[in-house]
């Protein structure tokens, strides 16, 4: 099972890909970066066609993108939200199953703790996907840690299911 | 030239489409309305495949589309703001030129006044467009509203270039 994990942002999309076969492997991070300069509408179309060609480069079975933060600033949020918008419909468009995760989720099932910081998230990131370092930038770490939340919170449904 | 109006929302897009030679005429006006039974990822993509079949149709010169009221509730305008993102994005792909204009501008365009009121600029929509009665719902008429300010702007632009 291949998961593709979403960071949504308008300046810098965080994403991770994850191969699931019993055992985690990372199989491949990073970023879309949209330059400032631009358009709000052309920073939309460098999302979208990014994330199109992940979608063809993985065929993902499931993308997990993380929920808006609601207690970041408006501007932020409104901004995250444009970008946010474009990349789920791009995914459910290419043929995706979607999910989504909220961060107290995602730190929830990494750490068992959903207060956990960020260090301690990066750190769970690098161990379960047996990494020699922390994953960076902060960004392509948190799309790998909600790309782990989806596969620990199924594995945790199906030991559940009788 | 065609002008297609924009007035973003998850439940409900309102739609005007406005040709323009020398005097404005109304072509078509409505909403896009998505269930609130489906998920947000299903609502995105039913708007985006009816914005994509109202540019196919009217193949309009300007798409018109109005800024978030930061005013609102963070969860209105995160709402509003995924959506508008998909119809951005939609709009650039297919190749419209897109502007955007803030209620402000939009009262001022048409009434000359930024505080006008809901009624004045849709009495001012229907008298622009030789319309009998006041278009209904408010969101086409909101979006017929943006979609007429834009050659309002325009024509003033115009006017005032030596």
């Amino acid at each position: 099972m291949i998961i593709l994990g979403i960071d949504p942002g308008l300046a810098t999309v965080g994403y991770g890909v994850i191969t699931y076969d019993g055992r985690c492997a990372c199989t491949d991070y990073g970023t879309i970066k949209t330059p400032k300069g631009k358009s709000l509408a052309e920073r939309l179309v460098a999302i979208s066609c990014a994330v199109e060609k992940l979608i063809d480069t993985y065929c993902p079975d499931a993308v997990a993108i993380e929920e808006i933060f609601f207690n970041t600033n408006a501007k932020t949020a409104i901004n995250v939200s444009h970008a946010r918008g474009v990349i789920i419909c791009m995914a459910l468009r290419k043929g995706c199953k979607l999910y989504e995760y909220t961060p107290l989720q995602i730190k929830q099932g990494l750490t068992g703790y959903g207060k956990a910081d960020k260090r301690q998230v990066q750190h769970m990131v690098a161990a379960l996907l047996s990494l020699k370092s922390l994953p960076r930038p902060d960004d392509a770490a948190d799309a790998l840690a909600v790309a782990l939340c989806h596969i620990q919170t199924n594995r945790f449904s199906e030991l559940y299911r009788v």
